[in-house]
């Protein structure tokens, strides 16, 4: 399974401003124990690829304030394998910025690239996938994203429409995409996951370099512009001082409208690992283990009396008592509180003076 | 108004177990700036008496691990005035200790005993009172107490039934008291409010201390006996020996019993300067200032959504956001968080693990 072409690009610029206090701009999620399980949600993604990617072809694409702290926990990679945004840009500059980088080292690479906040439970299924998915690519010129089976009618997230009737050719688990569709209303989620051939969008996307970097040069040629132009110093010690230079002038734009929506070559694999993209506390809340009263805690101190359907977060050391709550969130962290009912969670943002 | 011959007891022996996490046995609830104004409980009771007693007339007499946490309380009154119980034995032995050591410094002092843990809200009535008192007992026998006009019918509280048919031919505002009542069940105690002769019982004391000595003799004889016993070497080099070898022996009895229900000329002064013994997060509560919506916030960095009839209590940098609550308390202290009911709060104890 592992290649010495396989690449694994984690993108870990994000904020997390959803799940403050627990995340903050100092520390967002993808850095964080969020399941307490003793791993960061960045640690167990690199993690999930071991024997897949060798470490010094796992990249990592970040704002330049988390560089440090992305070297600390996963030290195990190359520091210059950390690629700094000087700032936000979105998906679709940071996946050309390491694609271009990638294809500086190893012009026949072949790509995994993944955000560094979601979670998988069936890990021996997701590998099977993505060794798939990462054969599929070696072989052709597909641009291939995963497809999450729905269980529910999310509208927090988009959806792939893929054509199931035929198969690729090639690859039996490979289908053609339809069309992208962005996050729906309920009454719209409702009909696609009543139908069998709408998939979540889970952001996970497997391609060869060149393929990406030739649908950056015709469907984003203002993209390709800028890093053909830094290609020469990729990889020397003037790389930071031209992306700093050339980064801001990229536009901010999403891997999925840049490049999705647009090329033609699209394929999707429907899967089913157990995924989550811990996007909201309720998605946290149903992951982690609970009592019998629906009670899911994080933290070696916390006691809950005559509570049910809570999630209380907090660090290690913390004792916490709560007794007589119903569907609240109580997480604690670095000497700030919050206490929020669960349905109401959409409100954190205003909350945190982050958001 | 200042009396060379006044003297006050703070008794400050308390665990405050009712107020975890605020008040821990580490440091209970008199240590503590409950009101959020700056100074302590302790400290406001101390105030209180300014311009009544000098400093080196004021005594405090607590558990011996809190004498530091007093003197640096209080540096105005001497490290000496700081007695030091080497072990809990209810407030009798605690006032017959502070009476024999006052008696020999000055054998024509006058005192008052209060608790260190109450609060005042008419200080210049409080004040008024307090002089008025030592006035009395400065020309009399009276043990003479105060009882503040009630206006529930609290089950918390002792009560004290007076004669209210003839003062004191020395003083209009002093009462013979007829009997002490322990605390009442709610049907009891709406009885006593209806009548206009009960006071509740707030454990503020005034005698000379000829007469209080005087008390234990006859109604305590083995209690003053100890204290005869270690008279010589009070206020010497020694006290703290003797003390800590006999005070284990007193028997451990509150003042109530031990005099109070026994004496003969016992007066009660009816008073009414808003007191109130915080002895519960709901007289807090009632305390403390509301906003509109009825929640009482200490903390300068607590913001409510949705909530009422709340009281949250922080210590001074930590940001707290609380969404959604009805009638809790949420308190957070030095790493240790309690959300709880007010409605249980009797449970606290319970939660706690000092109860």
């Amino acid at each position: 399974m592992l290649h010495a072409n396989n690449h694994l690009v984690i993108m870990a610029g994000g904020i997390g401003s959803r799940f403050w206090p627990m995340s903050t701009a100092e520390k967002p999620k993808q850095f964080i124990d969020v399941l307490g399980v003793g791993r960061s949600l960045m640690q167990l993604t690199y993690d999930r690829f071991k024997g897949i990617t060798k470490p010094e072809s796992v990249w990592v694409v970040t704002n330049k304030k988390y560089v440090d702290l992305v070297h600390e926990q996963l030290p195990e990679i190359p520091r210059e394998n950390i690629l700094s945004e000087p700032c936000r840009r979105n998906t679709a500059p940071c996946i050309a910025y390491v694609s271009w980088r990638i294809k500086k080292n190893d012009p026949k690479a072949n790509i995994v690239v993944t955000p560094s906040d979601h979670i998988v439970t069936n890990e021996a299924e997701f590998r099977r996938v993505i060794a798939n998915s990462l054969k599929f690519t070696s072989e052709t010129d597909a641009i291939l994203t995963l497809g999450m089976k729905p269980t529910r009618p999310e509208t927090g997230y988009g959806y792939i429409q893929a054509d199931l009737s035929v198969p690729s050719v090639r690859n039996k688990e490979m289908f053609r995409v339809d069309q992208f569709r962005e996050k729906p209303d309920l009454e719209t989620a409702k009909r696609y996951i009543s139908q069998n051939n709408f998939f979540w969008n889970a952001g996970i996307f497997i391609w060869n370099v060149s393929t990406i970097v030739n649908a950056f040069r015709i469907y984003q040629p203002g993209i390709a512009r800028i890093f053909e132009g830094v290609m020469d110093v990729l990889g020397t010690s003037e790389e930071q001082a031209a992306i700093d230079k050339v980064y801001p002038e990229c536009e901010g734009i999403s891997v999925d409208y840049a490049i999705m929506e647009k090329a033609e070559e699209i394929f999707v694999c429907p899967s089913d690992f157990g995924w989550s993209d811990l996007g909201t506390w309720g998605s946290l809340h149903v992951q982690l283990q609970h009592d019998l009263y629906g009670n899911a805690v994080i933290g070696s101190n916390v006691q809950l009396f005559d509570s049910k359907n809570c999630i209380v977060h907090t660090a290690d050391e913390r004792k916490v008592v709560v007794q007589g709550l119903d569907g609240y969130i109580v997480a604690e962290k670095d000497g700030t509180l919050l206490i929020c009912k669960l349905a109401d969670e959409q409100r954190i943002k205003q909350f945190s003076g982050e958001g």
